[in-house]
């Protein structure tokens, strides 16, 4: 209701700024009995960790990841868990040009007519450094999850270049720094973003999220619907536009007998689909098939090519946006996706069981 | 939480089926003193019922709404408004086959996965009937938005066939069957869903709805922004299958250069942007721009073409779907739109005054 | 959020007012294949219906329930179950009095205060008829309860006077107008009860509700306690002015030696407790034992001797209530009472589920 | 809906085990450009820190509260306040004995068949040290509610023993380690808490908080009144086990004349109460007049009279517990009160504003 807070039954709460002391996530709702150490999280925070290639801002921190409740003798507790990251690179540059200006595409503009004040520094409480929390609480949900359930996302396009599914291998996507599961279309794109990188520009990017293993029967209609709450999850990461699910967008332009993901029976008597266009979901609910999300990440947009803007008074002004900075900053939104899905999906399973038969 | 309602503080929770005695939504949290009366609300449902032309469904139904409560001599009291719209064209036509098989692409298979039941006439629960209680509810959401603020749709694609948008006229909308504010793509679309029609087929769409005349300040970060809200929003309207917020997916293809909506100084000292490839939303907060929300909707999956499916017993069989459907269900879905972008912009309204400065 | 909804997973929203046309109810969050029909519910219903004895108000009206969602086949089917009660007995009286001044004791000052407009037509949306909604919905919370679940309620107290829990027989609260579990008493107060009757005065009351074969576990500490949960229930049914558990106050006066509820091992090694005084929840949550909750009713604010007042142009003048009431809102209090804790154990029960290992 | 939030609006999420590393609250929605220091926080924690007299438990910790996030040069900027305590006086003692065995009156045995796991170590979640986090809510509640409204509350009765009325004087509350607004009753109850804690045994206790300052109109019926928040906070508050508003109880035993808080004109033709027996709320909302709720705090449960239980194993055995212990827990439960009802208060007025007309 305040804004802080994602899911229901498993539902996280997240605080800090860019260059407050620390940033944190209280996950309220994770069952009892799960095992749960910091090691089980750190990983997740590494692979979203900026720093560690070329390709992404060169701000470089730990992201060490505290458990400072929720745990006793290496199993949770059914009460929340609290995760702290402390912020150790907090640069003390000088933000007066960021102060007074409004830097476009970002939220400076609509965070100071919203709440008067800003905390400027990086970017403060819209910094794409609170989604570390998000992944944070996503470690935790793939625990609520379990073993059977797989969450993984992948980087299907930089600006117009796209992978070429044919080549899709799961296995190359931690073999290069995109996230990319073509390795052919990886190496093209680290010499088209060297370009990007080196004039200083940005550029945009999709990412696709898919989640195997659930049983069918998650997501409550209408307005709590599986695919709505993966819309509004992925929609709330920071610079994105615009999400599908299953063929999404392209759906628009088939026709009925396209479209239909046909079924026939399965060998335990179970259907099967022949086609899963649905992305996993017929209305609202989890069909048992593969969960497949996209979602359009925003160039960013600090970039060291002026722009025209105002200036808390009112005047026109310019202004290039030094410093480190993601050339493209759906790379890094390619774990913080993978979170998102783990967290709906461990709230829905969540709430299956509550309401689930006999 | 169950989930069947929408909304915080501007709250709606719809219940019916299809083919039971009625359908109806509670409006709770609507502010006391505004006039509203049945001939507020009747005019968007005229505008969404269906049999109006041959391009939807030939299920012929006043939809005449009734208030039941929460209204005083014409005034809204605070309290909750129920509106109830009675169900009277529920042919008592055989469904024995839709009982036994599920349809492809409809949530037959799933519902029944998911509680073991389902209302198989009409579609139950899962029928787009449903929404006319959300256009409803969207009547309610316009008085609190006031006559200050506007929230238009438009069809702007059936299948492969885009608007021109240098054709684009909001009146044209209500001169053809398909809200269609290109006359000339309108007349084109004509002769292309003729055919889908007359061939028993579907097509998908692309609805934009556009809203006017908001403040700068809405939406409630990080993850009750405004356009997370907005695309669960649309995302759980029938047969949706992504969602955009302004250039959405395009933002992808872009370098910051060009994504960037610059600022100039307005006449009143108030900055003005150059551009709103944002959609009028930037860090989850509205821009005080036009706010923009494109979404995807499948064709209808009931054609006359058979498909693939199995029974309740797992056998594999065949389905067609008999009977009177919308060839493209995204003509409808555009008040829908609508609605539920009124909505939600009536809850972030009442949310941004709770936490409004002076 | 907006104030018309109660619980969580098991959630219910009522709309309507005293003179409008019909009240009701909507159910959300009901699983699926329960056996449910009118029948199930109207007997709730012709508990709280005043007008059987002289001691309640003298409207009169069936209090007919329908369904006119969510059943399908006599069985739920997991969408929500709509409910309506049609208002019959709305007479046509002159309202120019309440319409004109504030009833002291009654929520028209503060009604009128908070929304600027009150249908002042027998209360409103305040008016205690609205409570028929809640024993609906708690007749669908005691089919989620299941059969091994009792939830009983009874009149302890009348103005000073008590039972004598020496002669507590639940049997008996059927055999007399006050659903006094003590004959005795019963007889006393009808003698008592007249007298106020009579006289056009009013008295206060006590309520016990108790619960019956739940399982510890229920309740989900710190904020959603199972108490604390019971405690706003009650304390939302109009004319409640205090809440206790288990000794509730009695336990300010005692020691923590006399106040340990002791345990023993019972017969298959689960733990026995000698005592209840904690009304079976400890910490927030159920132990096991009979949840044991009481709630203090005010008298009727409706009386026939002139009380002091102003009126809506501020001015000191009188008012005396003439018409139907309750000479003890006590009495039907207890059904409600009842139907509240339903609602509560019902929400809590699949709570717990969703929670629950293994 | 997991269970550690309250409020809506203004919410807050507490987290932390007594012997963790820290407890910490997340307070989103405190509203921006409100000052805020951790000067502003400590002395209300200060207030409840046990070890004060010999009256609470000897448990020696600073309590020294740190502002994580949300603040930026001294005031709220809108966006979560993280606080934390850091835990420092947990000794490590042999917690062997309450590890195997229900300590009577404890959370110990439900935590057990609720989570199946429990950090026994001084209570763990269930230990009253969580209230601090309350506190601190409660002291940020108090910014949002402004200088004019003031919340204070007073113990008035500790077992039998109840203040005088008439010698009422608040000033007096902070002149006694029992925050006893009677000089006199402060004086016997030193004695007769000293006979308590000497032979190792604890007391029950009644608590009153009051609000003065605050408009008409807050709270929303029918299921979000005032008091039906209010009867939940207190209820959630460790060892409470009954509510009151206003007169409570004893409105029971009154009739509607004398029950009735009659009105009269006053200088500015606003009407005045006469009386406030209904403690500031009619109808679930507030009139205008001061706020007034009790509630009843059992007895410490660990005293050092050993006591029947059972252990791990199902086995009879009998427990005493040694160590540092409240001897009367109402005593320090008066400033959580005090920050439960200002952070109703605060949600009430965020959500009075939203609604709020013209």
């Amino acid at each position: 209701m305040a804004g802080n807070s994602f899911g229901t039954l498993f539902r996280f709460t997240t605080w800090g700024e860019s260059h407050g002391p620390a940033i944190g996530v209280v996950v309220d709702g994770c069952p009892s009995l799960l095992s749960l150490t910091e090691a089980d999280i750190q990983p997740w925070l590494d692979k979203r960790r900026p720093g560690q290639s070329r390709y992404t801002t060169q701000r470089q921190e730990p992201d060490q990841v505290k458990i400072l409740s929720g745990v006793f003798e290496g199993q949770t507790t059914g009460t929340p868990v609290s995760l702290m990251i402390e912020n150790t690179d907090q640069r003390s540059k000088d933000y007066s040009e960021i102060a007074a200006k409004f830097r476009p595409g970002h939220a400076d503009y609509t965070y100071w007519k919203k709440y008067g004040i800003r905390d400027y520094r990086g970017g403060g409480r819209s910094s794409a450094r609170e989604t570390a929390c998000r992944v944070a609480a996503g470690a935790v949900a793939r625990k609520v999850l379990g073993n059977g359930v797989t969450v993984r996302g992948a980087l299907v396009q930089i600006g117009p270049h796209k992978v070429d599914r044919s080549r899709w291998d799961w296995a190359e996507v931690d073999n290069n720094p995109f996230f990319c599961p073509d390795p052919q279309a990886a190496a093209e794109w680290a010499d088209y973003l060297d370009g990007i990188r080196k004039s200083g520009s940005s550029i945009g990017a999709v990412v696709e999220v898919v989640a195997s293993g659930l049983p069918a029967g998650l997501g409550d209609p209408l307005y709590d619907k599986l695919d709505g709450d993966l819309a509004r999850a992925m929609m709330t990461i920071n610079a994105v536009k615009g999400v599908e699910i299953g063929n999404g967008f392209e759906a628009a332009t088939l026709t009925g007998e396209q479209n239909a993901d046909e079924m026939r029976a399965g060998p335990d008597s179970e259907p099967e689909f022949r086609s899963n266009l649905a992305g996993g979901i017929l209305g609202g609910i989890s069909t048992g098939q593969d969960i497949v999300v996209r979602f359009a990440v925003k160039p960013t947009s600090s970039i060291l090519t002026p722009r025209q803007t105002v200036d808390l008074q009112g005047k026109d002004t310019d202004i290039l946006t030094k410093g480190r900075h993601d050339p493209c900053v759906g790379i890094r939104a390619v774990p913080v996706g993978e979170a998102m899905m783990a967290c709906v999906l461990a709230d829905h399973l969540l709430r299956h069981r509550a309401y689930a038969r006999g």
